[in-house]
């Protein structure tokens, strides 16, 4: 379900701006609003989950479609021949800043190790 | 199927030493040899395929999985409270080094912005 308080559920809602990049049944992709490489996506599910640690077993088709999501659009912006880097924070000790499960894709420039 | 000259699919046989810390009928989970943080773990599919742009529709809910199994051994291993952050490197321009699916599970120190 959405929740009220929640950024991105109101941005899937539409009530507040997003550069969508992507969308289905299940799943949104926007432009990062504060991108760390030149191509910064943000994939994520329309229904709200906390984080990644909120998805259960019925869940992991869903959470694989989402992955997967995040390689087509991934190819989709030219990331196949340079190669591209997922990520999901879990928590905000890692950096997750939105209590809404989302997987950044990032590419487009030389990605060092670790990652971060 | 297994390809005699990946060395996670010799892992996976037990052809090749290996700090194993989880295992399903699907899923193997292992020190990374070179870890980058506390923990550092991989999650990685028993079948082999050579990246996450090899995986098709039908293989959602492994993908799906396979991040929740990251999820699992995160927590197993005391990242709940602080935090982790789950990686996949897609091509050797995001650092892939080993050309079989892997996630990346780092946690118990700070981790930066960008993730590399």
């Amino acid at each position: 379900m959405a929740e009220t308080d929640c950024i991105f559920c109101r941005l899937i809602a539409g009530e507040l701006p997003a550069d969508v990049v992507y969308q289905d049944a299940a799943a949104v992709a926007i432009r990062d609003s504060n991108p760390q490489a030149p191509v910064h996506l943000l994939v994520m599910p329309k229904e709200h989950y906390d984080s990644l640690d909120d998805m259960g077993k019925r869940d992991e088709p869903l959470l694989g479609h989402l992955v997967r999501v995040a390689s087509r659009v991934a190819n989709e912006h030219g990331l196949g021949e340079t190669g591209y880097r997922t990520v999901i924070n879990t928590g905000s000790g890692a950096g997750q800043s939105v209590a809404h499960l989302h997987i950044h894709v990032v590419g487009g420039r030389e990605l060092t190790w670790p990652p971060g």
